[in-house]
């Protein structure tokens, strides 16, 4: 039996992704027919994205499943000519480990005052050594799975953690605070604040005025979370007034970030391109060789959508 | 019995030390004479640093060990009048755990690609993730308590980590080579590369052109061991050549490095001011009090040099 796989994602990303997803096929020993076009009465497998042309599912007739390249499925769970399973991407390996890196890596940079020396015209020779990570209070705003993930490699490598969650957690490693009145003690001191909570109406503009001025004089900010956390124009005051020292921000509520936008030229703010967590292609690709493999197997397949919950 | 210790490292250092070093002798039960200038006959210990005008041993009739206030000892264990034992810094909580962070910290800002986004003078919006750590291989040369301290954090961060020693050795998580044949195998394909061996005539300009070559094109070093470690001029020759992506230095073979040197001014070099590692003076003089502590009590004392290896 050869697996009749249909690729409808859009042509930029079949460039991207047809040499991992056949590599990936291959190690799981999928015998498969790959490709952009296939007639639709033999297709049995489509990864899809929902942005796709493809929006009627009715025309084939064999399909098995509808496996989404991404996470979020929004674009796609209301579709009623989708009658098949449908599967989420859930990339532990890209999101949650790219995120650790992001997260860990630019606390480090701020925490080592790195910028003085990769910035450093005038050559000069300060041979002062930073302080240890353990005299270097984090706090991580939001304790999902993200959160949770990139608060514990910060504790491994010596920061003292503290994170905060709505609802009360317990995290090995971590001091967990709770609720409004957590909130405040958990900012209270901290000299780098990771931002990874949801975008939803109670964490709009969390990090305000007041709140900024809770943290340590110079506190550094990672937001890696989502554009809408943080009061912009606070953040900017806050860095214009030394209370933050310096803003490394992943995400912002128009991306790309607007040309002329005062992000973009403040000597203190560092913009990354919403990249600190994102599928990567080839572990993604292994995940669809998975599925394709268990439905191959008649085996149930893996991140299954719940289509009444619509996620 | 009083134990008699000669502190030999200088007035400045004495300023720092003698208060951390008293309260640690106390801690530790030792009643002692501490001093900078002692009766010679008398003398038991010396807390010492290279760069002490003390250079002949010979004087001290009862000297019984030299405690050395770094871990390199590349000033000291040369010194024919020295026939006692030498004991190096090994201060986990110091040095150990600065030298960490420091890998770790420059590590992940090569992996990222930070310096894209920290320099980033035409507001360029980028939006491509970099790789994971599973797939870009790390090789730390010397795994002494530093370099298998930072092979250890970087693979638990997800980095393949091989590591190099002289002698065979084996650490949970690193794939550990050793040995002539063991170097070329540990550097080829390597995309970034951690230095940390000891200045010895066999380490000097270990990594040289040949060696370079090995690399992944361009692999990223890191040096925060010994600057004679490296050729310099074939460093720069392939970082001209792109063979090396980038240099981060924290030693050098003259320190400060000098005004004009080229390191300096290579878009493609990060000067660090020889801070990876610094001896911090509460642990370090609780080292030193421990072993006086252990030499009174006729036991082993901790991190003593061999002689003949020169570390």
């Amino acid at each position: 039996m050869v697996a009749q796989v249909l690729f409808a994602a859009g042509d930029k990303r079949w460039r991207l992704y047809e040499a991992p997803l056949r590599e990936a096929l291959e190690a799981a020993g999928i015998a498969c027919e790959l490709a952009t076009d296939l007639p639709r009465e033999t297709v049995e497998y489509i990864v899809y994205a929902p942005d796709s042309e493809l929006q009627d599912f009715s025309v084939f007739p064999r399909l098995k499943a509808v496996l989404n390249l991404w996470a979020g499925v929004e674009g796609v769970v209301g579709n009623k000519t989708l009658t098949v399973p449908l599967a989420r991407m859930v990339d532990d390996e890209g999101l949650t480990q790219g995120m650790v890196e992001w997260v860990t890596g630019h606390a480090l940079r701020h925490h080592l005052g790195m910028d003085a020396h990769i910035i450093n015209p005038g050559h000069v020779w300060r041979a002062k050594a930073p302080p240890l990570a353990s005299d270097r209070p984090v706090t991580v705003l939001g304790l999902g799975v993200l959160g949770a993930a990139c608060g514990q490699a910060l504790a491994r490598l010596g920061f003292p953690v503290t994170g905060w969650s709505r609802t009360a957690k317990q995290l090995d490693g971590l001091r967990c605070l709770h609720g409004a009145d957590g909130l405040d003690k958990a900012l209270r001191g901290a000299q780098v604040v990771v931002l990874l909570l949801p975008d939803t109406p109670a964490t709009r503009n969390l990090l305000n005025a007041e709140r900024l001025a809770l943290l340590a004089p110079g506190a550094f900010i990672l937001n890696p979370g989502r554009g809408t956390l943080i009061d912009d124009e606070a953040l900017l005051a806050a860095l214009d007034g030394g209370q933050v020292g310096h803003a490394t921000l992943d995400v912002f509520r128009t991306e790309p970030l607007p040309r002329g936008h005062p992000f973009w030229a403040h000597p203190r703010v560092t913009v990354t391109p919403h990249i600190a967590s994102e599928t990567r292609i080839a572990p993604a690709a292994r995940v669809v060789a998975e599925n394709i493999r268990r439905g191959e197997a008649g085996a149930p397949f893996l991140h299954l959508v719940d289509r009444a919950a619509g996620y």
